[in-house]
């Protein structure tokens, strides 16, 4: 084929795989979906990117950009495109550290940029369970959340500039580290986000924040979401807005986990409501983990607290953690769930899964629940074990989660995206006149449709 | 004219002003700008914008979008267009303690904001000196920054939801109140910062955050920028990152102040850098004032700080801000002037300030400056007063600004926006491949070019 004879020429022979030498890319995180890419691509700069994309584009050929090919969502299915990997391009161009920012290429590692970070007393405030695998190119073109952003945001909120490589091979600088720039329109968040369906991502700006003195870390057991709502609201009083992560395990969850990785089994009777929670401060003059200790105290005086364990040491803090960690094993074990990813204004979550336990008691008795949460963001990882290997009962289910989601002013997809699984969903709930400015902003800007087609947008 | 008679029977002759009636709307804020509108419309709801942008786009009328009239870079310049005014636009659809979120009409005025959101004990952090008459689609078309970004950013990070009207009439719902919403592309922040050329913003659902127990405010003085810069981070370290406000006033602003508002002189003899700080927190179990004394104390002892007063009471407080929010007043009494807003990454600050000085000295010996700055953003305000009154001279000024802020790699608009003042200067300094991509996104969404054209895109 002589798109790929250019490819090739154009970018290396080497870093041009096709047949078995491809067949890794084939398929996403969780083996819901498997493709075929005609080839992968992985090109070593920005400017080995944009012949790509300009090759692409000449020949009206489909291209697919992947990072850490971790999403949750079928972002990365290639059935005949060109697989574009950002791996090659994993160098940390330089890390500021009186500006607090680090300039880092689409492939670099989202655990590589926190150990960078750290060297420098700094931290990169965005984590998830994908954290070894995942890239800066993936996470932002998802607008990845994870466990901190109730207090730093999403990856959005985290990135300052970006260079972006257009559908046709331009390369767009928006490489600013600067906090406030009203110079036009805000093609960076337009560009995060969007999947890889308006550009390929080849380096951002990021913020860093100064590493904290000390933590405060938790594992609380209540009774029920509304007792820990008031527990966040009390801490983050008390503590000046200090929660970095307020994370939700059920009962369930704990029992899962004591089952596959006993080591982690929850240390006490594991309540209804099982909460990580963890603040953390820059102050050198106060312990975060005693004013935690005293704002609990002062909760369980008053019964909202059933059991509570506070972390003595970083190996206990790091054990809390992996419990929350395991979340993507333990929900992903078995085959034929329908995971969700929704979100609700906090004073809804509890209606949301009321309705939820009844409804899919109807569409399928005997099907199980397991319900993981960013509590603290509204963000619930609702996920249904159904009884059958049917899809679609699956796909029942997941329409009934989003219509209870969006009947509720949730949303149906909080943090994983769109893609290729949730295109169905943002035909039935996205406003339509949004749809319509979407496909004009794709045509104006991919007028061939080349880039990641199929996805993001029904 | 036909178009204005079928205004009139839509939204009704008295809120269709022409000739004298319609005179107040005819200049800026500044004075720099003046014009004569077709006619200016005051429709009363977002089904009455909508008929008035149907009708438009049908006989092809260019619709400038008005607010409270305070943008400060001629955006509201409308010479034979139709102005569409939304102060009628002007209620609180209602408030939400339990999800700290407030839901507005484009019409509502910013001072408002802050005293509905005191009723609840909550607040909403957006704070500048025009704050009395600039309104909710203002500032959240012109991104606006102010004294409060360094801790709870700009319009943009206060925004979670917005209706908009496009310029066909079509209403587009993005009233989401939730945090986490990864939906589609983020359609709310192409038009936040938009300056009214892609869209007009009917309502918005904005963010709150708690009411602080307490504040702690300051005015210190020191001898430069670095030390401030230093103590800028002792502070934020100290207190955990509680810093709202960080606003340098240099000498010669305390000067004209004393000159200009004798009960506002700086109370002590002003040193070169003199600075507003003020931090906040919702912690009950501790005065920040009592915490920002004692870490300036410190300060002190390092030899930082060559004068300082703290708020001892509200009042006090009051006084310390009305110093800082006299800017505008204090900058524009004297015609002639070239006002910018530049801003810069936080250690090229000095720099900038040393090199313009030097090259105003070349281009008008004898002429003055004066900055303010927002200086925790690393937004500076720098205006200088030619000796004569000098179009070109003006221009040439302007331009000389902006250079300098680019190479230092700085923004040639932080906070005010582009709008018709900057147009020359993103001709001159923003990436091309970024214009190309406004224009394709504005022909996309604006075909017949009727949004506040000659705005925004050279
Ligand atoms: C164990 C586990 C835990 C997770 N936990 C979370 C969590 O807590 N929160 C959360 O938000 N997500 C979570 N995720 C999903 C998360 O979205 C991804 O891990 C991550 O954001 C994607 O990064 P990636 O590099 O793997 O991207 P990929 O999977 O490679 O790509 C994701 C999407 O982005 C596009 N893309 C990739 N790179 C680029 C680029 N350079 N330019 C343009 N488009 C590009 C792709 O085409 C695709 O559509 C989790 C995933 C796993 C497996
Ligand atoms: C004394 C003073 C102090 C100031 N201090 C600051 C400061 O510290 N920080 C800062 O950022 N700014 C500051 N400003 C400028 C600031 O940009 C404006 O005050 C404010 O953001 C604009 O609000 P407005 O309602 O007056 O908008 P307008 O001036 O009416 O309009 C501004 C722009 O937005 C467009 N627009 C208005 N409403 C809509 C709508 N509903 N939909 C679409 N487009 C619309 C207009 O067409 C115009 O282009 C100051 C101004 C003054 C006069």
């Amino acid at each position: 084929m002589a798109f790929l004879e250019a490819l090739r020429a154009e970018i290396g022979a080497a870093q041009v795989l096709t047949g078995a030498e491809a067949a890794g890319f084939g398929r996403e995180w969780t083996g819901h979906y498997h493709w075929t890419p005609l080839a992968v691509a992985r090109p070593g700069s920005t400017a080995e990117v944009a012949a790509v994309m300009r090759l692409a584009s000449a020949a009206g050929v489909a291209v697919v950009p992947v990072g850490g090919n971790t999403g949750l969502n079928g972002g990365t299915h290639a059935e005949g495109a060109l697989m574009l990997s950002l791996a090659r391009l994993n160098r940390v161009r330089g890390l500021n550290a009186a500006t607090r920012t680090v300039v880092a290429e689409a492939g670099v590692v989202l655990e590589r940029l926190h150990e960078v970070a750290a060297e420098a007393g700094l931290v990169f405030p965005l984590t998830f369970g994908a954290k070894g695998s995942a890239m800066v190119g993936g996470f932002l073109s998802t607008n990845a959340g994870g466990s901190n952003v109730v207090r730093h945001g999403s990856a959005r909120a985290l990135c300052l500039g970006l260079e972006v490589v257009l559908a046709d091979g331009r390369v767009m600088d928006l490489m600013t580290e600067l906090h406030k720039d009203n110079t036009g329109y805000d093609l960076r968040d337009l560009m995060i986000g969007a999947e890889g369906t308006l550009g390929v991502i080849t380096a951002a700006v990021l913020k860093l924040v100064p590493a904290p003195a000390g933590y405060g870390t938790a594992l609380i057991g209540v009774e029920s979401l509304e007792v820990a709502l008031d527990l966040l609201n009390r801490v983050q009083a008390g503590s000046g807005g200090a929660v970095e992560a307020f994370e939700f395990m059920p009962a369930r969850y704990m029992d899962r986990l004591a089952r596959l990785k006993p080591e982690l089994a929850c240390p006490f009777p594991p309540q209804p409501v099982n909460i990580l929670i963890e603040i953390a401060s820059t102050r050198a003059d106060e312990s975060p983990s005693a004013l935690l200790e005293e704002i609990l105290g002062g909760a369980l005086e008053a019964g909202l607290i059933g059991d509570a364990v506070i972390a003595g040491s970083e190996a206990q803090r790091r054990k809390l953690w992996l419990m929350r960690e395991s979340a993507a094993e333990i929900t992903f074990t078995t085959p034929n769930l329908v995971d969700t990813d929704v979100a609700f204004p906090l004073d809804r979550l509890e209606t949301f899964l009321h309705r939820m336990t009844a409804r899919l008691a109807v569409l399928d008795p005997g099907a199980e629940e397991l319900v993981i949460a960013h509590l603290g963001d509204g963000n619930i990882h609702y996920t249904a074990y159904p009884t059958r290997d049917d899809a679609g009962l699956r796909d029942t289910i997941r329409a009934a989660v989003a219509e209870e989601a969006v009947a509720l002013g949730g949303s149906f997809s909080a943090e994983h995206g769109v893609g290729l699984s949730k295109r169905p969903t943002m035909a039935a709930h996205k406003n339509p006149v949004a749809l319509e400015v979407m496909r004009a902003i794709k045509a104006a800007l991919d007028p061939r449709g080349i880039l990641n087609p199929g996805k993001t947008l029904p």
